[in-house]
């Protein structure tokens, strides 16, 4: 239940880079993504560092839960909790994971698109 | 905690539609999608209805650990955890959702592409 010196989203966490936060509480913190793929894009962590999905025990699922939470906290207070969002992990790479601290992805704001894949 | 007569989901978990099954808990079942948009392309649902995401109450939120509890079981019998994968949940219309049962899903196989919103 650590940070990690190296890791920008750690450093992030530390506030060592600045970020556009829009949550944070104890388990998480969730701010703007840098690089849009919707009107509103949002990534939520864990604020220790685990590398993704697939790093997870499984005494440490419950940080899925944790994500899913503030999402809806989120979306409640941004107002798209009934229009509608996405969420996206990428996890390893296959899956398009670029930043190797465990994110969740919220897409909201405007239609996302049918493709996923 | 129950199943609705008209959804297509729920006609799935009590076997009235046939699927190609992936996986079956007590909790949720798994099961390969129709029209995949990736190599594997599989649908995680738990066994109660539950409209989507914005529907989960506080209480619920544990539903969300059970799905990604049993990705990761997927992706270790059909091994993928390494290779990588990603997992979508579409909520609401604005967020592509098509069929009103809460769904994941995972992505694997091959490689992703970098878009998803």
């Amino acid at each position: 239940m650590s940070l990690q010196p190296d890791c920008i989203f750690c450093k992030i966490i530390k506030g060592e880079i600045p970020s556009q936060k829009i949550l944070e509480n104890e388990k998480v913190l969730a701010f703007r993504d840098l690089h849009p793929q919707a009107k509103e894009h949002i990534l939520v962590i864990p604020k220790f560092h685990i590398t993704s999905v697939a790093h997870l025990e499984k005494s440490e699922m419950a940080v899925m839960e944790d994500l899913y939470r503030a999402t809806l906290e989120i979306a409640d207070k941004m107002g798209f909790r009934n229009t509608g969002f996405r969420t996206v992990v990428n996890t390893g790479q296959e899956g398009g994971q670029t930043v190797f601290h465990l994110h969740m992805h919220i897409l909201a704001g405007s239609q996302v698109g049918p493709r996923f894949g």
